[in-house]
């Protein structure tokens, strides 16, 4: 990500001046929490690291802090961590090939590695965060990380499953996406001293906001614009809300070709619950930009909030 | 582990008289850390907690503490979570079947879920850690773990290697072992403000001597012993000192089955080089020892220090 991303000229032009230098920053501090750790670890953590992503996490940090210095810097750099960790394990566990067009680790190095390699990221983000020497810090952080754990574990316990219901559904999307944008959030409140609940909230709310929009575009596509098939989610089990709200008498485990997905995903948008999934994540959108409180940097958070609407249109 | 076993109870007649009723706070304290994360990971982290093993770790923490109280059980909580989650991912790697006798998460539940098991575990003890509210403890636990996955990576980059040095192999040793039983040191002299250094030193001694006697054990067998065949870590391509001090002329990667191993089991054997890596494990131990600074609980650190010879003789 370069100091050029139209979203961060936005909040730049919101007031987010030292918003540039600071994710400079951030990356350099990445860069060395990847790195030194022995030759093999530095490649893979470090081409991790390096394969960039849109650095969602530590912007949030950084516009909600709303100030400088090594404390918001480390924040950033360890939430960003944890979302590397996460990636790296998940791509194991998928056996992925590609992740942002480019190999995965798990791909190159194998499983040991990639399982070592989001072991060791893990735990520099603790290292990271350990350095601002104030444990709420910490267990924010661990709080989310466990959420992320947990959120996977449910996917899986749901796979393949006919009854999920909107609410199962909605607690793994705050578990898998919207924890860690909270703690995001969480963590720039305390770097700051500024009170934490609304602001984590706010990151809630955009993660689960993120989430479901993620999950219409699966169904929706088009599949140039994804870089995969429509309905990759129902082929690996994953039952989303595009699906729920659909009420087709369709079991999950009769989804095993990308055909048969592609013909589902046509039948779910023909009874319009694409519209309702997306007018939800757009409501939940709404509110986290209408519950904001009155800070000065309200208006590059609400920037932050519609440019996740915004990569989905 | 229960109140009864000699260990411990050679530890209270050194002075270690709160140390059982310590170990089952901890216990109890694992038991919850491990629950609560949703049903299926209550089961895989439950069972990976419950399925016990010698807590060495914990008992480092609370002797070196040598006080009560929430900080110590939970630090020495933290650093068996993190001990935990370690063999919950090195079991996935391996494909293992058994730990301790029982079927491990990867054969009952597969890799996903023994892979969110191990990073929940994870998450778990930095939480757990974080409600002390020192830094300088995170930090310390944070260091260990990111020594742990380099210490594994290293034995993969070293794996059928024919030319690993002794220093090569320590350094390894030092990551994936010793490391931890140095901050479980580093955390009991923390949380009761002792000076920290010399206790971390045993700490890293002791784990040396550990690793280097579990090596030795894997050649010299008896199989009834360690229930499996000897020569498991050459299988797997694991340069461990015995094979390297032996200096046979032998490839790591022709050794390709059980019998080939126990064959150059015992020629590593005939070269005396079992005794010379024991004896080095020992003279470790020896200095572990002598090097302890004087405090009450020296002698129960003693005790420690020889129950990981006796465990191996």
């Amino acid at each position: 990500m370069s100091a050029v991303d139209p979203a961060v000229a936005r909040v730049v032009d919101a007031g987010g001046a030292q918003v540039p230098a600071l994710l400079a920053a951030v990356e350099a501090r990445l860069a060395v929490a990847a790195g030194g750790h022995g030759a093999v670890l530095a490649t893979h953590a470090g081409s991790t690291i390096a394969a960039g992503g849109k650095r969602l996490r530590p912007l949030l940090v950084l516009i909600v802090a709303g100030g400088e210095g090594d404390a918001v810097v480390r924040a950033a750099a360890a939430v960003e961590l944890v979302h590397a960790a996460t990636l790296v394990h998940d791509d194991v566990l998928d056996a992925a090939p590609l992740r942002r067009g480019r190999p995965t680790v798990v791909a190159t190095a194998g499983r040991l590695l990639a399982t070592a390699t989001g072991d060791l990221l893990f735990s520099r983000a603790f290292a990271e965060l350990a350095e601002n020497g104030d444990a709420d810090q910490v267990r924010a952080l661990s709080r989310a990380s466990s959420a992320l754990a947990r959120g996977e574990l449910l996917q899986r316990e749901d796979a393949f499953a006919a009854g999920v219901s909107v609410e199962r559904y909605l607690t793994r999307c705050e578990l898998k996406t919207a924890a860690l944008l909270e703690a995001a959030c969480e963590l720039g409140a305390l770097v700051a001293g500024r009170e934490v609940e609304p602001l984590a909230a706010f990151g809630r709310r955009i993660g689960l906001a993120f989430q479901l929009l993620d999950d219409v575009l699966d169904v929706s596509g088009p599949a140039e614009r994804t870089g995969k098939h429509r309905g990759t989610d129902l082929l690996d089990g994953t039952v989303t809300l595009p699906f729920i709200l659909a009420r087709l008498d369709v079991d999950p485990r009769t989804i095993d070709t990308p055909e048969r997905a592609e013909e589902v995903c046509d039948r779910i948008a023909a009874t319009g619950a694409l519209e309702e999934s997306r007018a939800r994540a757009l409501a939940i959108v709404g509110e986290a930009k209408s519950e904001l409180p009155d800070l000065p940097q309200r208006r590059a958070l609400e920037l932050v909030a519609d440019g996740v609407v915004e990569r989905y249109s």
